[in-house]
């Protein structure tokens, strides 16, 4: 890796899978690599080797700084960076460093954030956050975060004010898979039926728990179709989602942090109860927020 | 078995679980037999040596009848037993003969009940109201019946009226089990975590995606104990069933049939709205109810 050689790494390691990127000190990448290795099946002592095994070929005798977010920083992960209370800035003091047993790696963990009243959480997402802002400096207003764990995060002044989390994408992948609606659920897409369990969901949130057998019992008797299921089930999750949140949306200055089909249904959801949200990547914003964090830190440690 | 001789057998043939009461012809039980062999694990050849194996040492030589309910009576199961339409009596009309090659049993099978509009289905519920009617004939008003698939049921002149199906029962062991609340769970209960849960989700049902993930949140950054949050989850999901079911308990003659330590929940949660319910045991009103279906079939063929 001459002329464009290896500067750092960036590291993503979440519940069920982890990224790395090899960094050139002009912020470009040079070289990635994927491992379905997530922290929730490993151990402590494995975490040195399965990184090993995804990055060994970019090293070579030389120490290299390896800087990391996402789970890997909780209590049963690699080291537990401990959490940052809002309101605070998305990423910033120290980053923990992990045990490591080979020399020529130095890796170091972004705190997650929590806040303290109603109690909240959130790891991995404060550096998509960050991400946002070195591109967005100046902006002021909410952004969401749809996922396993989804977030509506209200910024101002660059910091995080608050933050909600709703158990959403668990909740869809849970009801999909281990109760009576497995047997009604489609592979595919129906958007109006999507859009009609929303606005359903949205007007009659409390009934959720009646409208979700409803998809079982159309199947049975009316004919509904898996897609439409399918689709059915997640407008209504999205639906109580948007419900709840709506102080977080409404009137509100919203940016989504989404990828693929779930970051187009956010969006499509939020514009039919007119909020147009600008749209950006959420492995981009992982990316230039671990880019942001390592200036930060090489500020404080120069 | 002379003196007190097998006149028939009742059987109750769940998804996950059976039961088999050997039944004397004063309605008395002489013995019974269960099994785990649920609907759910068989294919249709695989219901008469299951059954066999738990009533095969009650029969001699003489055929017998077996009248049975539930979800054998479904298309996956062992004969398809068609839904009647509410509103009707809870069971009533022929019952579906299944196949079966040992000529000593000749087994039918209880129709479930489905409402059009909204969509609805149950399949041995209707018995268990069956037996509620058989011993409360003049009854009128609202039965309740917690679990897996919790059904609120409107009785009036002996006929099910209408019905709602609330997943409340699979959506607490599908996110006790496949969520990240999964390493927040206890296997206690704590009284006050319910009620305060209970509370919270009949005045904000909408919010709940949010209040799920605050027990794992509040586990971890405040104490939480795992007693509290498997109690406040079952408080949460059972406040947004009543909030939703509202129209069913507010202002009516409401009675449980419920079992163990749900059905007190329930009873518990209903008095905290001011709703004292009536309270019966299920699996005896299922008895009850295969008795009265069998005095029902016996006058039409005779």
């Amino acid at each position: 890796m001459t002329g464009s050689a290896l500067d750092w790494i960036a590291l993503d390691w979440g519940t069920s899978n982890c990224r790395a990127w090899a960094m050139a000190r002009n912020g470009s990448v040079l070289t990635e690599a994927r491992s379905d290795k997530g922290m929730g099946q490993l151990t402590r002592d494995e975490f040195e080797p399965a990184l090993l095994e995804m990055i060994g070929p970019w090293l070579d005798t030389a120490p290299v700084d390896v800087l990391a977010c996402g789970m890997l920083g909780a209590r049963q992960g690699w080291v537990e960076a401990p959490y940052r209370t809002v309101p605070c800035t998305p990423v910033g003091g120290d980053a923990a460093l992990a045990k490591t047993i080979d020399p020529r790696l130095r890796v170091r963990v972004i705190s997650g954030l929590k806040q303290v009243n109603p109690a909240d959480v959130m790891r991995g997402e404060e550096t998509q956050i960050a991400g946002w802002l070195a591109q967005n400096p100046s902006f002021d207003g909410v952004l969401c975060l749809p996922g396993t764990h989804a977030k509506w995060v209200q910024i101002s002044a660059s910091e995080v004010v608050s933050f909600r989390t709703f158990l959403t994408g668990e909740l869809f992948a849970a009801i999909k898979n281990h109760t009576v609606l497995r047997h009604s659920m489609g592979s595919g897409w129906d958007e109006a039926a999507f859009e009609d369990a929303l606005t359903d969901a949205m007007s009659r949130p409390e009934a959720i728990a009646q409208r979700l057998f409803s998809i079982r019992a159309e199947g049975l008797i009316a004919g509904l179709s898996p897609d439409a299921a399918t689709a059915r089930l997640s407008g209504l999750l999205i639906g109580a989602e948007l419900a709840a949140a709506r102080p977080y949306w409404l009137g509100q200055n919203v940016a989504l942090i989404g990828t693929g089909g779930l970051g187009a249904h956010y969006a499509r959801a939020l514009s039919l109860q007119g909020v147009t949200a600008t749209s950006a990547d959420a492995e981009a914003m992982t990316r230039a927020g671990l880019i942001a964090a390592r200036d930060g830190l090489s500020e404080e440690t120069t």
